[in-house]
């Protein structure tokens, strides 16, 4: 089969990879229907994260499954399926608690590279979600973003506490920060403060639900969210890129006994305790726990209640991979949908 | 009247002050019934923060209101009464949503040293509460650990949702600390596990209810929590000191998608972006809204439900103040009540 493998900053090459099979008994292997590019894909594309040796990119994908293994319950060949960034078992004691990204057995989809055609899932029974029937095409996008995106602003929104009354800040305007956006809306925001700098995205924000948009950052960004609170700051801060600004000013935009939900994958974030100490905020963040959410994520996207595809505004066949990460690069696009 | 005043890290001097009185119409003026000395009053005693002038010292307090202003409603004259060491006015947005200690008017009581004969206290009845009828001497020790080192474990430890079921651990085995022991039982907490290595600290942690006692610390102390829950960690944890070793083994030593409660004073805690991603823990912490909790926990010290009293092990007249700074410097006395 053919497949994405980044070989350096800025190189990533469509070639030829080894077709994955049955290896466990938990194991499925899925035909890809829709694979995309991650804003995290980009740290290793940027080179601030090392490419050490060539390799297989990807870790969100919607599939049809081809085989399983002889302990698979509750995906067969034909179903199309949905899966989390990171495989878990569904049974540990963390999963069990909602944490299944951290399940004591889990294990990093982008490990196997989901940008290809092909794709092992280990772990299906507690990894995959088929969905209730045969999606028409235009679901396939949404289903591509709840495999992560989604799930990821959702988490966030809940991190942050977003609810009814609450005014929720958004620190980031990529297809997460968005879709923090709207799972803000979801889960019942009064108002919703999008900081973005970008005309795009702040469009795809006001149709995701936000309610105000903030183009100032730093001390005049947290000075206008300010202004906006009574001068108390944000209920709820979604923190949704992962730098050391992005992170102060979640923090600053956010009143004490404030949440702030962090997801951007942190790189240089440092913090005092004084500082947190201070903020007196609540902080919760990692990867996403999206194989809770899956079930419910397709079931709205099913049901047309939210529309999170909208996030991708390239189309690409898988092929041309390297243009999906080179337009995210120059910001030419928010995210790039691959289609085998 | 007379006080006690800090005049340089290991001077604390008993000598006169101002007689307080009523300066706006929400103050109270109380005559002291008993006062004590916190283990964050040492940060200054030990030099760590600087002493820059003569500087009264004190932040809790149970005393007789003598003098209300015009606009005090909730307490007369003769009544019992117990404070936060922060004013607040009861009725801001952050107050209505349970911070009082943040209070867009906060004023920290430290300011006025509460360990002295008489006591003005601003905002009076957002303030104070009155006990409901005259403790017998017995309560008074309780009641003053409620003004702060009570009101403190008890937030530490609803920040660390500690709650039936859980498995808690104290890093700390100061008065905070072992009143997260206590805070912890009755929340519920399946499972305490203080981390104290002294035999007197032991010994009260395990009769406020602690279950386990690690006396390891660092790689260490996280190894033997791994080894008591599974290799998962613990699902609470309070951390009680301050300390970046403190915060780092509280962090270390709680599962992802556990709590972290900090209350202890934060000096020199540093922490990075990509450890609290990875760590996955939520993350709570500041000065504890005991205002919130006064009403409540005053009644349970009536019914005798509690005995956090316990904590002090050296009573001595408010003129002795220096020998009750020097005694808990020493660690002679875990804590020292003052009675004028």
């Amino acid at each position: 089969m053919y497949g994405a493998v980044i070989h350096a900053p800025g190189d990533v090459r469509y070639e030829q990879r080894d077709d994955p099979r049955i290896e466990q008994p938990g194991d499925a292997v899925i035909r890809m229907i829709a694979t995309c590019v991650c804003g995290s894909d980009l740290w290793s594309y940027r080179g601030v994260n090392p490419v050490r040796r060539p390799t297989p990119m990807g870790h969100e994908y919607v599939g049809v499954v081809e085989d399983v293994g002889a302990d698979v319950r509750t995906v067969a060949p034909g179903d199309v399926v949905v899966g989390s960034f990171f495989a878990s078992d569904g049974t540990c004691e963390i999963c069990r608690a909602g944490y299944p990204s951290r399940c004591v057995n889990a294990i990093p989809m982008g490990r196997f590279g989901t940008q290809a055609e092909r794709l092992r899932v280990p772990m299906a029974d507690g990894t995959l979600v088929a969905t209730p029937g045969e999606p028409t095409p235009d679901l396939i996008p949404s289903l591509v973003a709840a495999s992560d995106v989604l799930g990821t602003g959702w988490f966030a929104a809940e991190a942050a506490a977003v609810g009814p009354g609450k005014t929720v800040v958004v620190v980031g305007d990529g297809a997460v920060g968005l879709l923090g956006v709207l799972a803000a809306r979801v889960q019942g925001a009064e108002r919703i403060i999008a900081m973005s700098r970008h005309a795009d995205r702040q469009a795809l924000a006001l149709q995701f639900g936000a309610t105000d948009v903030v183009t100032e950052r730093g001390d005049e960004g947290v000075e206008r969210i300010r202004e906006l609170t009574g001068g108390l700051g944000a209920h709820s801060t979604i923190e949704a890129v992962g730098t050391n600004e992005s992170m102060q000013q979640a923090i600053r935009s956010t009143r004490a006994g404030g949440h702030v939900g962090f997801v951007g994958v942190a790189h240089g974030v440092e913090l005092t305790g004084q500082q947190l100490f201070n903020a007196e905020v609540h902080l919760f963040g990692g990867p996403a726990p999206v194989r809770r959410y899956l079930p419910d994520l397709i079931d709205r996207i099913f049901r047309r209640e939210i529309d999170p595809g909208r996030v991708f505004d390239l189309t690409l066949p898988l092929s041309e991979v390297a243009e999906g990460y080179r337009a995210m690069d120059e910001r030419r696009a928010i995210k790039s949908l691959l289609m085998p």
